[in-house]
């Protein structure tokens, strides 16, 4: 990982934003930039340092993981130390912090320690999400990290296929695929496994419960590693016996509207036009008001990130970006279908990084 | 789960503090008042009603699963609507907001969309925190489910102890642990499950890695899962081979460290005092400096919960409560040892949750 072109790269926005001193609390942010990946953390920078302030737990592992960065020692809170360090940097008159990622608390009590000339003005709330920003864009390291992590994804998917059948329990299915997904080499799950079936498929969230498979019925598996630090995410809507052809016809909607909204992925096209782009096919379907959450959203270092794929959003797609294409239809006491794949922004279009085959699959 | 009288106990502790509204945006809290485990929710609270305000892929669940709480499904997000409802309630002049819940962001936010007149004043700080003061102390409800969960926990370490031995990838014992927890029913872990052998054991949060267990040394294991909400939480430290004398001393002046902490248990009792209890005895065999993090926390609903066992903290004790008692001591470069259990507060003492044989197990 090149944390220094990282770090590089936000000090130019800090001078471009007149912002002498940065105050990092946000964790997935403090990883990016410096590579620490302790619970425990703040990172402080200024145009020509950086140290970052972790607790006694982590003295080995900052010492191995950080880069970039001075490694601070402190028994209290790491980021009243880094406030406190910040104010006393000569020539840092301010600093700035992620207002989305302090609470209302600890900005008080960051205040309060500081020295009393300094508490109304120091800290300064950033206009928007400096790091955030950055991080929406990944690099080649990053990239490369990712699509790992979604072809780990497809491998678990394969695997599990054989396992689903009436009968089985959703939680016995999630702990296969989980157990898989360690034995393979994954640092853990992204998110709390959804395993879905029959009228449970109609719940957009359904985590693996200990009802079973049905005889027949649609299946959602939604389920995502963490590979590296990296998130994956994708969902698969098969079919357990045979399907009637409403609701073939209604896979064959969101199939449609979700390999239109891929088409549509290129840069300079904004997340709103994406999100239409399978919206509108779903309403063309009569299915507009199945389809009741967006289209997607980035994934990263977390697994949900910026930018949104929803009605509104105006932000523009950049090379680097990866974004889930994952639109559904929820049909109370009947059904519900979801196909998500993970897509990185290349410089023309919008890549699959997940090719599992979207077919309707009938077990 | 009796989230009528847990609403009754925040209405007379808002009554106490004259607050007429109440916004819960904390999902735990919302949890523990309404039962409602969406990912998406804000609770908007007055001495009457109560509405639960939440997005269009939870109307089933929240159908299903709100107590005490009308539900409201809005487009936008929860808090703002449930700031504008609350607002519009005849005799509320005000609502608290959890100060150490809410970003500097969010209550902006929150603040720009209410009506012009009510922007500085109707959204009240709350002076301490209110639901998670409820939650330290559990109910007959909660206490079952916890000491569920924290036999569980046991089960499953009891199980994985045969599958130990020079050579396993420590992440191989985390996934064989994970799968056995989601067969026996678990909702997932409460945290990264924490497996590290020889030098690694020195690492107090040592998560699983791809590195093997040691043909001899300490292998700690420290992890929980989620049973219906409820965490679990407890560590073990084993051996691989015949320790040296040393080692097995070391062993022991911790688990006379962890002993004396549980039997420091009682209410009226600080959390101070339990920390020194455990403290106390290590400093005594010249390990004060390696003991490098408190002595415990509270468990429920979130794996890390008030009141914080550690050294200068004043709560006191009180029946319900449940903590761990986890003190542990890391030599870099030698070994590592820490021993956790779960422990409730009664009427007279503290109840090991977690009894796991403590002898040193060699394998």
């Amino acid at each position: 990982m090149d944390h220094f072109r990282r770090m590089s790269a936000l000090r130019r926005k800090m001078h471009r934003a007149g912002l002498p001193g940065l105050l990092i609390t946000f964790l997935p942010d403090v990883r990016y930039l410096c590579g620490f990946t302790g619970s425990s953390a703040a990172l402080a920078i200024t145009r020509r340092r950086a140290r970052l302030f972790t607790d006694s737990r982590y003295t080995t592992q900052a010492a191995e993981e950080a880069q970039g960065a001075e490694v601070h020692i402190v028994h209290g809170a790491p980021a009243i130390a880094a406030a406190q360090w910040l104010a006393a940097q000569p020539g840092v008159h301010a600093a700035g912090f992620d207002p989305a990622r302090t609470t209302v608390a600890e900005l008080k009590r960051w205040k309060s320690e500081l020295p009393g000339s300094l508490r109304r003005s120091f800290l300064a709330e950033l206009p928007a999400p400096f790091v955030e920003q950055l991080r929406m864009v990944k690099d080649e390291d990053e990239l490369t990290l990712v699509a790992e992590a979604a072809l780990l994804g497809c491998r678990l998917f394969e695997g599990i296929l054989g396992l689903l059948r009436p009968g089985i329990a959703e939680i016995d299915v999630a702990a296969e695929l989980e157990h898989e997904a360690r034995t393979l080499g994954a640092d853990g799950m992204s998110f709390e496994t959804i395993v879905a079936g029959g009228e449970r498929s109609a719940l957009p969230h359904g985590r693996a419960s200990v009802a079973r498979l049905p005889k027949r019925g649609f299946v959602t598996l939604d389920f995502g590693i963490i590979h590296k630090g990296y998130c994956s995410d994708m969902t698969r809507t098969v079919f357990l016996g045979t399907p009637k052809p409403a609701e073939r016809k209604a896979y064959q909607a969101v199939l449609e509207a979700q390999e239109n909204a891929i088409r549509a992925v290129a840069p300079g096209v904004s997340c709103a036009e994406v999100d239409e782009a399978a919206r509108g096919i779903l309403r063309g379907h009569g299915l507009g008001d199945a389809f009741s959450h967006s289209t997607g959203h980035g994934v990263g270092l977390e697994i949900h990130e910026p930018p949104r794929l929803g009605v509104g959003q105006r932000t523009l797609l950049v090379p680097g970006m990866v974004v889930t294409i994952e639109p559904g239809i929820y049909l109370p006491g009947q059904f519900g279908i979801r196909i998500e794949d993970m897509v990185a922004v290349t410089r023309t279009a919008g890549q699959v990084l997940t090719p599992s085959p979207k077919a309707l699959v009938e077990l």
